[in-house]
């Protein structure tokens, strides 16, 4: 990729860096991160953002509230990330990549703690384990890529919505993943985005990074999503998600149920692309998935100027939830999810070694 | 209704007091329209837009062409009907209002021409022909919201599109017209209100009308009219139209296929409010009817500051095409047209006088 959505900067003590999505597409500018209050500050206003960026960003986060802790007691390290865990976790309310990270960082820590390490070496366990999360979600994006490169044919018109490309995650992306695969396995390929409102994740970077990419990329109001796909011109759609339930329904950026629905409509597959650290095997299905709210401001003051009358009453729900009815396949590290249920589902998380 | 979208000033000469749509819902401007080019750009413009308002505003520009012409000869006036006429079907291509009602305004100038009235007396003749167009249409808009109350039950929640309202019309709208009769009626209702990008008609337009009339309304996004479906809390959908083929397919603002597609889905009536002026008979299918494209800058700049990286391609399709199949009724100002296809389209518009 020309950019780098998220890295770790120096040794420990060091700092972040992320691209701030913000800014996107007309600024292209990286900010620096040093403590957890301005990670978690990244976090919610969505400087960074998508589920397996959220999952590094998290991690890293622990490690920027620990790493003055080295010459601290054990218990006093272990503390800092609790607190650090207990910030971050309130960034975002959907995504569960956040609570996964977040937990396994703590699980490590605990796992120190109890062991008698010293503070020093709880520090240096959780450096590990926050390079590791990033590295695994490098090799991950790469291995979705490969698995969902199969499902797309040379000269296809592909969907996309939302952004669930390289600046959701460290490296390639989720559903876009498979798109950059193809394109480099030589595939002419073509992609409506969704503008995705309110937040234009869809026209400020998905369409910026495919044509980044050298992908011809067509820029679409959400609700022309439809029309095209009536026009014949859509052969399959690739989204992500920010939390799988154990029944295979899916919590995606708002938006994403109508594209289910109306793919099925036209008989077109529709590919969900997620890690599987994007499951939550604890939710029987969708309905139990908290939907963030959002700032109504979003909607009626999105672009600067006010575009609503004062006093409107607004609905900013972040997130829908597709039923598993409407996924062809969820596209994971180790495979295809086809015609998703709580049987395939849990046999996947069983057979990737998640404890469910 | 508290403002008046549309009306003449004076006699004749005379001009044309139109609300300039493009600045609402923050300030509510007349604007004076006094030659052909004038109201020729404020229709491009949508300064006034709507199907039955772009029929009364062509009426109405007609008569701005002619109007000085009251010294002429009969050929001299008829032409310069003729030529205003040929003016301003320039101005949008889909709404079919606007060639029906330049159709009616040029036929009555050859009539008068034909019978060898006077320069003057075509003036007059087409001095009526507006006035009368503008008053059928305000009483049509009345009668498509009696029709259409009676689809509407007490505590009901409901959905619309765009804006099909007084905005749209010279009066109560076509697709608000029962909803502002039913509150009339005494039933409480609610309704969620797509804010229809990329020009926002319902966040601008649609939630100011509804908010003046003391009717809750709700604004979403348009990927949101799924999700409000899906949580169960839409009774019934109600869109207007800018063009109805004669097998029931029913052309109107981009996104109404979505909102369509997603209520059969959820088992929601959909009800399509239109006067007969907005059948044309002469098409068989919406496959006929010509979608204009507007300026990409609506998606990319739309509210002020760019928000897609430049160079992108975008499509911008302002209208779509819902089929007949998926549409509950039409409601029109001689009664429903129920589960609507070529036999009953075609009955009703012989009931109404129209000639197919």
């Amino acid at each position: 990729m020309s950019f780098e959505t998220i890295r770790w900067q120096g040794g420990c003590p060091g700092s972040v860096r992320i691209l701030d999505q913000t800014l996107l597409p007309l600024e292209t500018r990286y900010i620096e991160l040093s403590s957890v209050d301005e990670m978690f500050e990244a976090i919610s206003r969505l400087a960074v953002r998508g589920a397996p960026a959220i999952g590094v960003a998290a991690a890293y986060g622990v490690l920027l509230g620990v790493q003055h802790g080295a010459g601290e007691s054990a218990l006093a390290v272990f503390r800092r990330a609790d607190s650090a865990a207990a910030t971050l976790i309130q960034a975002r309310p959907t995504a569960i990549n956040l609570s996964w990270s977040l937990q396994r960082m703590v699980a490590r820590a605990a796992k120190q703690h109890t062991a008698s390490a010293s503070g020093a070496s709880i520090v240096e366990a959780l450096f590990e384990e926050a390079h590791a999360i990033f590295e695994e979600d490098r090799a991950i994006c790469r291995r979705i890529g490969e698995v969902g490169a199969t499902l797309i044919g040379h000269g296809q018109s592909l969907l996309t919505h939302c952004n669930a490309g390289g600046l959701a995650s460290s490296d390639f992306g989720t559903a876009l993943a498979p798109i950059f695969l193809a394109k480099d396995q030589g595939k002419q390929l073509h992609v409506f985005v969704d503008e995705t409102r309110p937040l234009l994740q869809g026209a400020r970077l998905t369409t910026w990074e495919l044509m980044q990419a050298g992908i011809a990329a067509t820029l679409i109001t959400d609700s022309m999503a439809g029309r095209v796909m009536y026009e014949g011109r859509v052969d399959a759609v690739f989204v992500g998600a920010d939390r799988i339930a154990r029944n295979g329904d899916v919590c995606n950026k708002i938006g994403t149920y109508s594209v289910a629905v109306l793919a099925r409509e036209h008989g077109i597959p529709f590919y969900v692309c997620a890690p599987l650290s994007s499951f939550d095997a604890e939710v029987e299905s969708g309905a139990e998935i908290p939907i963030e709210q959002r700032d109504p401001l979003e909607i009626t003051e999105g672009f600067g100027p006010r575009t609503a009358p004062p006093g409107v009453a607004v609905y900013n729900p972040a997130f829908d939830v597709t039923p598993a009815r409407l996924v062809s396949a969820i596209v994971t590290e180790i495979g295809l999810i086809e015609r998703p249920d709580t049987e395939s589902v849990v046999a996947a998380l069983r057979r990737g070694g998640c404890s469910v």
